[in-house]
């Protein structure tokens, strides 16, 4: 299983897929650095004018709501409607999801509108799109919610919206639609949380595979280990200078990622939903 | 009083309160990482649907003008009332003031409708603040307004405005409500001047420290040293590689800074109003 | 030639000529730092209610249309209009002209109704321009668009619309009003197209030696020349790194550009239209 993910890199590089980010102004340069890092191309295209045109040229379309407003909403909607009328996978990156009446009211607008092939979040924000009880405060993810179980949660979540469900924190879960796979990745490092967007950057990272890679569970998978492999090699390289150049090397760290090294420190275990 | 001020970045460590930015978005990364990195959590919600809902889970909020737009304005409005009425601290960042019309109306209808705690901005645009004919010149302080005295126009803003006034340069003064205390720093590195977002980056590390310190005028005073003792450390560690090494190089001191640190370098001299 | 060209950065290190942008969000950073590393002065702002105010305070106006919105072109339009009527020079940056009708419609607009100094672009977006088969897929140069010849594309704009035009890529060529002198920049790294914003910074630096030098077209050449001269020194310097690295690298080495290093460094050639 190491070398069927760890090859899928070789794919994007080779595909060099077009992914769309419609996300927020915080941690877009990162999204699209990561985006170029991991050998594919980033657009951002966010007005409602060109949205859906922009969408039916990429390889994938990623939804991301850090900082959604009114405006972006719509081009969202528009771009993944678009995206799933040609087959072109979208992601979704539900930032803060149970955090404010608008980001819950929009999750659910997108949940309801849009046919995601993968979402991604962390347990609060899964917890809220699961329907389960959650304690979302800002946009990291809250201790309490620690109490929720992520495989459980991301298996209610694969199963409800026939998706792959991706919750990431100390200890990553993957669920391919409809619970069949489940996988656990212990990659990353807790100062993953001290940089903004890593989070953002790992849903633009899903993008990437999964405009060049079929499967879109193993895509996810090997999306999540990059950014995780990639957090490790940069705390080794500069985690003892500081926050500003970890967040450096994690971007050196994905544009030197390659199939022997992701086989080499991948730490993936598949478990029974 | 240096050990009193030194102290207050381990309650911002230990409380890591939630910092809501309504912000421009050239700066909005590094702002986002600056308080990360003094161990905080930010959040960016601009929409006027969210914006006052973000504000009242927040420890405290900050307004900065750089880029403001119609929409964002409503916004800000609509944040710093909640926070008003839920005694959270707003911190004010005039960004620009005194060089557009838009800028000046915007500030003065802040001033108008919201109790700001903390104003924090450069000499040009205190003294446009103050009501002193200031020469504001696009984002950056004019040589021209070196002319007045940041002392006095800090004691004029706090007085009219009962809050903390802090204006930073190549010496930092920070008075406290109606000027009873004022405060010289003498931190900092005229690098600083060649990042763009110092200025906004210590708005937001005001009001993460606002955020967990009772006394907003320590808190301005130990936020605004901190970045100065950053930008020290970030010289003298890669100052002479360039201003891109500078730029991470200050985040990565922030992320390393602990009370002896402060404690040892911080330059603070008390004077008279 | 070289060393009238290279003479020309110490006329921004002594001017700091202010330089207003109307930009996308995904790399508005960069172009701040870049222009602060050039020893220039950036602003930025674009709500229609100050985007002409802040254009005649400006030595500069750069229109980068890299995540315009209907909001944004209003205040594009109204920016470069006072600049044109004030004779500042205007630099136009067609991202992803090509790519959408919104992209197309607005780059036609903006041609017919402003009159632009420099218009810089990949080979991609000038072929369309340049009213050239294209086939922009996304923001990047499309490998198919080499077919064209840079140097008939350029004297086709630089003709049509009587100014410097110049595109970047491998090569770099630049034509000035009516194609009178064109010359071919051989500086730069293959690297600089891993890292999202490097074309941006490009025009943002071109603004900023716009603002400072009386002749555009060797203002363009010195600005190109300086990012291909950045773009080697920073390989030198961490290419072996990762993009990340790299990315900072090119902000360190624009920010310790001098006479000297350009003078030596430039790879120029003159040819005959």
């Amino acid at each position: 299983m190491n070398e069927k993910i760890a090859i899928l890199i070789e794919q994007v590089r080779k595909n060099c897929p077009l992914v769309h980010n419609i996300t927020n102004y915080v941690t877009v340069n990162d999204c699209a650095n990561a985006v170029l890092a991991i050998g594919a191309s980033p657009i951002m295209a966010d007005d409602i004018s060109e949205a859906a045109d922009i969408a039916s040229i990429s390889s994938a379309v990623v939804i991301n709501i850090g900082t959604l407003n009114k405006r972006t909403i719509e081009s969202m909607l528009a771009a993944a409607k678009r995206a799933n009328e040609l087959n072109i996978p979208v992601v979704l990156d539900p930032v803060g999801a149970g955090a404010s009446s608008l980001r819950n009211e929009t999750v659910n607008k997108l949940l309801n509108e849009i046919k995601f092939s993968i979402i991604r979040g962390n347990l609060s924000e899964m917890s809220y799109i699961a329907g389960i009880s959650s304690s979302t405060k800002g946009v990291d993810s809250s201790e309490k919610d620690s109490k929720n179980d992520a495989v459980y949660v991301a298996c209610c979540i694969s199963k409800k919206y026939n998706c792959v469900a991706a919750i990431t924190g100390a200890v990553d879960v993957v669920a391919d639609n409809n619970s069949e796979n489940i996988m656990k990745i212990s990659n990353g490092h807790a100062m993953l949380s001290k940089v903004t967007g890593t989070g953002c950057m790992t849903s633009s990272l899903i993008g990437s595979f999964a405009g060049a890679v079929e499967d879109k569970f193993l895509a996810a998978v090997a999306a999540i280990a990059s950014m995780g492999i990639a957090g490790e090699i940069a705390y080794k390289n500069a985690g003892e200078i500081g926050t500003g150049s970890f967040h450096i090397a994690v971007i050196d760290a994905l544009s030197k990622l390659d199939e022997p090294i992701i086989k080499e420190m991948i730490k993936i275990e598949q478990i029974t939903g």
